[in-house]
């Protein structure tokens, strides 16, 4: 089986949402418009936010969403499908709303990352795999933006395809972490397919394949004399590996008029070997030569790195950003929050639960991300029903939604609506960015936030409130049930 | 564009191997046998033995691999490679041998899971994704193996797709999940492709979709009698959830005959709600009727709530078993062993690197498990050099690697090498079993190991000892460096 050719990635769904549509169907809700948010519950590693990401994903998905002759095929062996409903999934593409903050958003949890308007049955389908993409690349852009900010300026490389779950895990994972900030990958499809920078020079085996390492980074260096990094730890860093590499650039690169090259530390403790590596390199006049370490890097430990004066300029980091390995999931959830009735009048819709960080943000709702005149920076977002207007000429008050006494009142202020229409009646509305332009407008948004909520640990907690019309709906729905 | 179909996953490669075939190639080398073994450092959480899954989508891939024009015409803008060698690509595909250990078989560190003989090349561009499917599927099927066995011959099914590491996650995730014992999944798209079995039946915007629960509920018990399990904890589990399923079984079920019915918690706590849902039902006739759980489910959690007599016969796990929650990353690395001279001589190769752990076991070896043919458990894994014979009719003495004071001295053993021939010369000589023969050798499997192997925390060391002849070379190899 040629595994890729043959996917359709409409099948990517839970076998529930196909029931359910069947039952849809069934029960004559076929038509009716329903609205879904998607939103997360808490930041991933207890940060103070998240990177909105997968975006691009989720539109050339939608655009190719049908089922062909052999999905519907499958699907009747199944035997629990009406055969209307398998009609109706043969002639299935999109045709509603989504709306979504651009990728390369700072997020916060509890609010709606993509909302979407669609007839029951389609909004129900597309379930998984906007959860999917969403959750996935914006968990790695997330990771990926703590970790470059750790480094402070230095170089940070995506390095982590070996251990990637699965091909997706490193292509889209790649492209997240480029998002997020990250300046390149070592995987080269990710290169061909996105454009993220791929790069990378030798492994332990091209050391280990020739008679002596000095005749490896000899051979090097010959062969790349503008594009070296050699390995210096296959047998020890400090005896052969940092005093062959200066004599293979001494023998091949000195006499070219080459100054730049690099090593890479693979293990042993970096804050030590890199401050001896630097001195062993700039006595013997390569001070240009580049630093690179790899190794279970991530925010914690490149932070301890510079704050010991570890002599580092890359970090090449694996699988803790392309796993996000100390907390791999980003929780993102698909819930219903209203109806149309048949007159269009949208009703909203809550979901109550046992545990109350799960009960839902009802209604059609509009998202504003608040700025403070003075500073520039965000200091809110806010939540209002889709019906609802923002004055910004007038003060807003704004108020805690659980503790409700908690409250301020804004004057000079401007409020940007942070989604924007990505479909409108199955049709694109929407213009993706370049990678490029992503990455750089995360930059800036990230800029915009306080630099407590940036904090690693017990961040500052940055408020997303409901307007008093939506809190008092909230309240009387809660109260009905 | 259409991501999916365009994809050709031999440019799934670390840059890196491309420069370093590039070199090889350049510096004469590309003819040149080399050995790399495929091996991981540690069990994923702590415990005492991983399950080997992957080998299948290894062979596809080795299968299908090639460069198109596009690919070598984008090599071609990177600027750093020569034309021998992209022509050498454009004629490229695998000509070695590939041994590897089937999938579902429990493996343990330190021992070649793969082992591939091929010329320079050719062994270095297959790495990245050699070790991809493998630490992936490996990862997946350890960490579901694990929850099985804590649900105790209660029904698991892998419920995660929507937090998968992307679309390969999701699927190939849901193919290891059944791997290590999972009995379904929630995936369509695992089904179809796999023949992983997938089943689900309703989310909250089912309930919320009607005016009332009561609708709901009766709506699906009418649309599949015979295939009903009610999510009872979108309002209130035990105030209408339950109340509300009961009716609408005995309205809808009980006049049908239909005694097979279920209800699925998904919040609030699983031991008291379980028991009280029990009891509900069977006061109310429903003895039949199964009681899902889903939330957040781990091996710990479902090992707690069995302890605590909760009234559970379906486990949903969703995150946690798809990403591998608590240890997301399978260490899996690719190392060179050996090499071939120019008179096939195989000559070991060793990797020291400051981490003694990172030390690699040097040369072509064969692998065997032994077993005690008193009580049919295995007892030890053991490594030869590639030309030592085993004779179980011999007395084997075996030793701990470091500690090689301690020893012991097995008479009444079988022994079996775990390494199977994929690949001769390029060609597949291996048929794959099927994903349910894989299931059932992987629960044989495992179960030949000891319970003490087996526990979670803390398990006793299953040893992989080496041979007489494979340590004194070692300790050669390492005086020598």
């Amino acid at each position: 089986m040629n595994r890729v050719s043959k996917l359709n990635l409409s099948m990517l769904c839970d076998f529930y949402e196909l029931t359910m549509g069947n039952g849809y169907l069934q029960a004559g809700y076929q038509d009716r418009i329903t609205y879904f948010d998607v939103f997360f519950r808490s930041v991933p590693d207890n940060g103070g936010f998240a990177i909105a990401a997968g975006l691009e994903q989720l539109i050339e998905y939608i655009q190719n969403l049908h089922f062909d002759p052999e999905d519907i095929a499958f699907l009747r062996s199944k035997g629990v499908f009406c055969e209307e409903f398998l009609e109706y999934l043969a002639d299935f593409r999109f045709t509603g709303d989504i709306y979504a903050i651009p990728e390369g958003t700072p997020i916060f949890p509890q609010e709606p990352v993509v909302t979407v308007r669609a007839k029951a049955i389609e909004a129900q389908l597309i379930e998984t795999f906007t959860l999917l993409t969403i959750n996935h690349q914006s968990l790695i852009a997330t990771k990926a933006n703590r970790i470059v900010r750790a480094a402070q300026g230095r170089t940070v490389l995506e390095f982590g395809s070996r251990r990637a779950q699965g091909v997706d895990g490193a292509m889209y994972g790649a492209r997240a972490a480029y998002i997020g900030g990250a300046h390149g990958t070592a995987c080269t499809i990710s290169d061909q397919h996105f454009g993220v920078p791929a790069g990378g020079t030798m492994a332990h085996a091209w050391v280990q394949m020739f008679d002596t390492q000095y005749e490896a980074f000899e051979t090097y260096c010959k062969l790349y004399p503008n594009n070296v990094t050699l390995l210096v730890d296959t047998y020890n860093t400090l005896k052969s590996g940092i005093p062959d590499a200066i004599r293979a650039f001494d023998t091949v690169l000195k006499p070219l008029g080459i100054t730049k090259c690099g090593i890479r530390l693979d293990s042993g403790d970096m804050a030590y070997l890199s401050r001896k590596a630097r001195k062993m390199l700039d006595d013997a006049g390569w001070t240009e030569c580049k630093i690179s370490v790899s190794n279970s890097m991530d925010e914690y430990i490149i932070r301890d790195l510079m704050m010991q004066g570890a002599k580092i300029d890359l970090f090449g980091v694996g699988e803790r950003m392309i796993t996000a390995r100390s907390e791999p999931v980003f929780g993102g959830v698909y819930k219903l929050v209203a109806v149309e009735d048949k007159e269009g009048e949208v009703i909203p819709k809550i979901k109550v639960s046992e545990n109350i960080e799960k009960i839902t943000n009802p209604h059609y709702k509009k998202l504003y991300r608040i700025f403070d005149n003075q500073s520039g920076k965000a200091i809110a977002d806010y939540l209002t029903t889709y019906d609802e207007t923002l004055d910004e000429s007038l003060p807003l008050e704004l108020f805690h939604p659980v503790a409700t006494w908690k409250s301020k009142t804004l004057t000079d202020y401007t409020a940007w609506e942070l989604q924007v229409p990505i479909f409108k009646n199955g049709e694109l509305v929407y213009k993706c960015p370049s990678l490029q332009e992503i990455q750089n407008y995360c930059k800036e948004q990230v800029d915009t936030l306080w630099e407590e909520v940036q904090r690693f640990d017990n961040p500052h907690t940055y408020y997303v409130d409901l307007s008093q019309k939506l809190w008092d709906m909230k309240q009387n729905l809660l109260k009905r049930k």
